[in-house]
Formats: structure tokens, C-alpha cells, sequence
């Protein structure tokens, strides 16, 4: 170590986005290593409007180390945290930094200390896959810091070891996460399938539905499932091998009709084996229910899918709209059947990709009351049977990129001087 | 034909319970026949508290077949009906009522039209089974009336086919009904398990929950089911069979934390193939997955089930408890957590057998105020979190006896004279 002792301070930022499985990860064969029992797939969402951005610092003057996460402190002490730093540190390599005359040799990373600050730009209580993009960005921005060689399917197999849907967000757009047959995990890793722009018509809307309950988490969820279910094997082994073929040559071949029926039929397994579970698991709820009926009652309606459903482990629906139009449709359909509330402000009911909004031209809560029930429903919902809070807020995004390192150093989460949150 | 020509009315008035499936029938592998892909045992209500009575008559004077239920005249056209009426048609012996001067000899029963009066003592839409109690009895008069020699094990197999679960509705007590092998369906029956006397002590508690959605028909439920599910032949081919076996020994040997275990997990599993149908369908509601939490929370802080669960195809919970003090702590528990509306009477809140509303030492709506949270709640609900009116009412039974033939001609739904409804 050179440079002024125990002054310097050393620190990259990245950002890495959240992702939705559309072929659902259910169940571990290693608790710790977290391998799964079958592969998945998944959508990287837009980080600019679902994403994680971190900041990892190392300098001598650290004595230990140290986590924000949105502002506060956490503990570091958690298993699949000092999973994820075992492995990097011990694939760390020499780094120099000309420029602040700094050097560190890669066995020095095991006696220097890490402050790490992380953000989610969106509620990390909502359900939304904030521990994948969380983990996958600690990862990611440590491998830079510390200057590791792997590529990011090497880095995916740390991520895993944090949290088991992390791994898919080192990329961005269509990603599988293939499930590995060695029992030290080596070869459970993400692979891309196609980036973002292979299929960019694609529009995301996802409802953040109010939950009355608490949830179970997806880690005691899915030990429950694996021990007492009498379905979750059969689904592992016979069911979702032949559903990842088909996903990816739907992938492939932009064919949304399959995509959409995939898609769904397996969001809808995967709350099946949740239901055989003992005791039962609920994630979705009757906003949920509703939310589904709605879309289905359109595609059938339509004769071909417009849009995919797809719900992760809580209530919020993931809807992927075919292309531009079809979302605009879409939101007035979800706005008609959930509408605000009355104190709420549209412009904060309906976040991310606003165009799409304006797309379906609505421009105020006079154009969301003045909305006439689509084609497909025979009976006008009368604004009584309406539930009006049903749902919290929506979000328009789409498929988006992998995971950027952030070299304006504005955008860093810790001060550059002392090293802690600004 | 005797008696004086065109005058005479010879009727049969029969009382005829629903059954509650705690291993489910769910999937046909014939339509018309109407024969299941497993197979399934359930329990008889207590006819006192849920039952169907139905008044056949037959005379030279009826020019067409008719049929009133509740009241209100009916179509005989529908398929399943003809199914019932010709095979029992087909078996009809020789009568004669020396009192009344009747002779009809089995060949006129070709002829002669039937009158047919059919009432449930229970809500027709609450979801409460009442396909199957008024087909078991419209064959049980039916087969009394034409003086059928067959027993009540071949008239379920009759049964059957005008609706699948009408056929355990044969016998009182536990029953089984045998999926068969044949292609005709001639051995897809019902035989009895034990009686109700077997297993005295269970009480069970019926909450009719109230539905803000119409629900799939169980008929094309379970087509959708059988044509789209990944998932739901494994259920019947693996999962069932073994299930079957356990349940009979767990009824056999009166042994609670086995039935209970079985009842809840078949429950379950039937509503998770169901969400894995494509599209999906959702019969359970939130009401119904608080009632199972609160069950689930209750039987683990006591370390062995105090109460089963089971939903048929709607949101309705069919509870049972392992003994009457047991069955008075349910529903404390229930009234805690869905206390009536402030408008409703206690009276018509909780019905059947009431004596359960005594012994949990419940008189009025101040009791029901006063209850205090269980004690394995550990955070008080405010009666502001109590959603009153989500579950419409109560009915408190127990297991009971199969059909019997209802002598009292006072009970006669059809007047003798005429042959018309009362």
C-alpha cells in the first residue's frame, strides 16, 4: 500500500437494475450455496426506473466494514453478505490508481476494510426484487474496485450466494439463470439470452398493490415448498425443463403469443406450489386476482395475447405489454378498474415512463373518471364497486440494460473525503 | 294400470343430505358418464342442517314431466337430468298400493309422467353443495317410487351421473367414491366407510363467506383444469391414490392430526391445480385465506390440529373440529375475527346447531364485543381491521346420516290431490 497512509480513500459506483423472472425460480437444492432446483428466466427492467446504485470504498483508515442501505446503517453480519465478500476478496487483484498515487496489492484486500453505501430509486418494502438488484450491484461494483478478471457469468455465481435472483440482474435484457449440476455451484450461473434491443417494443406496467397481510419471506417460502409439497418436483423435473426450451425459442423469435402464455401459465404454477404448500402460502390477493381476470377477460377478447401477467412473491402484478399501443390500452383498462383515490395525484399514481400515459391521453383525474369501460366488459362497473386504493401506485417501464459502472463521481452514494453517506 | 283411470297420485318424499369432499374429486375422464380421473371420500352433513327433501309423484293425469325447485319450476331438458331419469326409468319394478288400489306394472313406467317437488333447507347459491344433495335425491324417491331393487351403493352410480359428487350423498357417515375402471361406469360408485356413529365427536362449522366475484362453474372448472394443468395429472395419478389409503386408516382409526393434515393439504391442492389452469381459477378469496391463517396459527401454537379446513369449488370454509370444546374455541376465534355487522342479528349470524354458541358462552353481540384476542394472536386486531361482513353467516353442524324416505305425508312438498306444489 502506497500513497498518504490511512488518508486515501479508493471508490467506485454502479448501478444494476432489478429483473422479473418469467420462468419462476422456486426452490433450493443447497441452502447455502443457493443453487436452485430448476432453471429460470427472466426480464431485465429499465434502471432508470427500477435500479440499485452503490458505492463501494476501500481506505486504511476503515476499521471495519461498514453498510448503508437507503441511509442506514445495516449489518454486514448476515451469511449471504459475508458470502459474497469471501469470494470476491479472495479473486481480488492488484489495483493502482496513478492518478491519486494509490496501489494496492491483491493480498492487501484482505486486511483493508470496505464502507459500502446503497440506494434503491424505488420503495424496497414494495416487493420488488430490491435484494437481486442489491446483491447483484454490491458485487458487480466490489468486482470493479478490486479490479477482479471475471466476466459477469463468472460474477453472477457470487451474486447467487447473496441472493439466489440476483444473478440475473448482471445483465440486461432476456437472461437465463441455468441451474448447474456441480455440487460446489461453480456452474450455476446467468447467461444472456438477448440484450435489450433484440426485442425493445416491449412496454412494462407493474401495479405495486396494497397488501393487508404480512408475507412470507421467498427464502422460508420456498424451504416450506421444497419439504412439503406434493407438486413443486414434478414441476422441477418434468414441467419447466420443456417450459425453458420453449421461453427461450419465444424469446428468440419475438413470438409474444408464447411468450405471454408462458409466461403467465408459470407466474400462475408457481402460486399453485405455494397453495400445496404446508401451510399454504398466499402472495397474490384478490387485487390480484382481479388484476388477472382483467387482462385475461382483454386477451381472450383480443384472440391473441396482448399482454403477460407475472407475480413474483407478494401481490404486485408485472404486466408486459406487446408494444406501445397495447400499454396505453392497457393503463386505461387498469385505470378504469382501479382508479385513485380521490386525494391522490395522478402524476404520483402513475410513475416511470409518463409517455405512456399521454399515449392513452389522459392527462388529469377528469380523464381517468371520464373513462368508459372497454369492449370486453358487458357490464359497466358502476365507481361504487370500484375499489379505489386497491392498488398503490403504478410504474411504466420496459426491458432494460445490465449493470454500468457510474464514473461521474457525483453520483457517489459516500463523501470522497471521510467515506461516509453524504 | 287399476284404480280409478286418470284420478289417482301415488308420491314418494325423501330427505337426502349434502357430503363435503376431504379428499377431492376434481377432473373427469368422461363428460356424459360423468366418471373421475381419482378417487374421492367425504363427509355427510348432518341433514337437519343442510339437506334436500323431494316429493315424486307419478299419475295417468301428468301429461309431461315437470319439476319445481324451491318452489319455482325448473327444466327437466337439461342432459343430466335425463341421464338419472332414464337409467332409473330403465330399472323400474312393478308397484302396487293396495291401500289406494294402485297397480302400475314396470313396463308403464315408460309412460306415465313424473311430478317432482325438490327444496334445500339451505341457500341454493351459497355454494354449499346443493347439486349434489338434490340429484342423490331426486334418485333416492325416484328408486323408492318405482320400487328398484338395487341398493343405495347402485343408485349412487345413478347419481353420478347427474352430477359427479351426488353420488357419496348415498350414505351418511364417511364415504368413498370408487373411480371404477369400467368404460360404461357401471363400477364408479359410492360405498360407505363408516357411519356417522363411527366418529361422533367432530363438529363441524361452516362459514358461508361472501363473494364479490361470480365463480367458475365446477363442470367447466374442471374441464379447463383436466385440458391445461401441468400439474394436475400427477395429482391424480401419484398424489391421490397414496392420499386415499392414509384417509381411510386416519377415519378408521379416528385419528385427528392425520384427517386433519390430509383434509387441509387435499384442500389446498385442489385449489393449486385450479390457480395452475389456464386461464386460472380462483375459488378461495382473502376471506378465505384469513380463515385458513387463523385456523393454521391456532393448530401450530396448540403442536396438533384442533380443526381441519376444506374449500369446495367457492370461497366457503367447511371447518371440522376434532370435539365440541374444541368446536366452541373455533368459534370464539371466528366471531373475533368476523364479528356480523352491527345491523345483523346474532340469531340468523350463527345457525344449525346452536348449542356450540352456548358452550363458547356466547348470548348476545356484547359477548361478541368482549371477546378477547386468542392467545396465540400476538398483536390485538382494532375493530377497525375487522372487515365485519365478509362472511355472511355461520352454520354450525356435524357428520350425519344418508338418505331416508319421509313417511309423514304432511312433509309431502306436492299436494296429493292435484299434484302441484303446496
Amino acid at each position: 500500500m502506497e500513497g498518504e497512509p490511512e488518508k486515501w480513500i479508493l471508490m467506485v459506483t454502479a448501478r444494476t437494475p432489478t429483473n422479473i423472472a418469467v420462468i419462476k425460480y422456486w426452490g433450493k437444492r443447497d441452502e447455502t450455496l443457493i443453487l436452485p432446483i430448476n432453471d429460470s428466466i427472466s426480464v431485465t427492467l429499465d434502471p432508470n426506473h427500477l435500479c440499485t446504485t452503490t458505492t463501494v470504498s476501500v481506505s486504511p483508515s476503515f476499521d471495519r466494514d461498514r453498510m448503508w442501505l437507503n441511509g442506514k446503517e445495516i449489518s454486514l453480519q448476515g451469511g449471504r453478505f459475508q458470502s459474497c465478500l469471501r469470494e470476491i476478496r479472495a479473486r481480488a487483484q492488484d489495483v493502482e490508481d496513478k492518478k491519486k498515487g494509490i496501489k494496492i496489492k491483491k493480498e492487501d484486500w484482505q486486511k483493508l476494510h470496505l464502507h459500502i453505501a446503497s440506494y434503491n430509486n424505488f420503495p424496497t418494502a414494495a416487493g420488488l426484487a430490491s435484494s437481486a438488484a442489491g446483491l447483484a450491484c454490491l458485487v458487480f461494483s466490489l468486482a470493479k474496485l478490486m479490479n477482479l478478471k471475471e466476466d459477469n457469468s463468472q460474477l453472477s455465481a457470487i451474486a447467487r450466494q447473496g441472493s439466489g435472483s440476483a444473478c440475473r440482474s448482471l445483465y440486461g435484457g432476456f437472461v437465463k439463470w441455468i441451474m448447474g449440476k456441480e455440487d460446489d455451484g461453480s456452474d450455476s450461473l446467468a447467461v444472456q439470452l438477448a440484450d435489450e434491443k433484440h426485442w425493445d417494443e416491449l412496454v412494462i406496467i407493474i401495479a405495486v398493490v396494497s397488501a393487508r397481510q404480512k408475507e412470507t419471506s421467498s427464502t422460508s417460502g420456498m424451504r416450506d415448498t421444497v419439504e412439503t409439497s406434493a407438486l413443486i418436483q414434478h414441476r422441477a423435473m418434468e414441467v419447466v425443463p420443456k417450459r425453458i426450451v420453449q421461453m427461450e425459442k419465444a424469446i428468440q423469435n419475438r413470438d409474444f403469443p408464447s411468450f405471454a402464455r408462458l409466461a403467465c401459465t408459470d407466474s400462475n404454477q408457481f402460486h399453485a406450489v405455494c397453495l400445496d404448500t404446508y401451510p399454504p402460502i398466499f402472495y397474490m390477493n384478490d387485487t390480484s386476482h382481479r388484476i388477472i381476470s382483467c387482462v385475461e377477460k382483454w386477451n381472450r377478447a383480443e384472440g391473441t395475447p396482448q399482454v403477460a401477467y407475472t407475480f413474483d412473491a407478494g401481490p404486485n402484478a408485472v404486466m408486459i405489454a406487446r408494444d406501445r399501443k397495447t400499454a396505453s390500452l392497457l393503463l386505461q383498462r387498469l385505470l378504469y378498474n382501479f382508479p385513485p383515490q380521490s386525494d391522490t395525484n395522478l402524476d404520483s399514481y402513475i410513475i416511470g415512463d409518463k409517455s405512456i400515459l399521454e399515449d392513452a391521453g389522459i392527462k388529469d383525474m377528469k380523464d381517468v373518471e371520464a373513462l368508459t369501460p372497454p369492449p370486453e366488459v358487458k357490464d359497466t362497473i358502476l365507481p361504487t364497486q370500484k375499489s379505489k386504493g386497491d392498488v398503490s401506485y403504478f410504474i411504466c417501464t420496459r426491458p432494460g440494460g445490465g449493470p454500468v459502472v457510474l464514473s461521474d463521481e457525483t453520483q457517489a452514494l459516500l463523501d470522497p473525503l471521510i467515506g461516509l453517506p453524504k
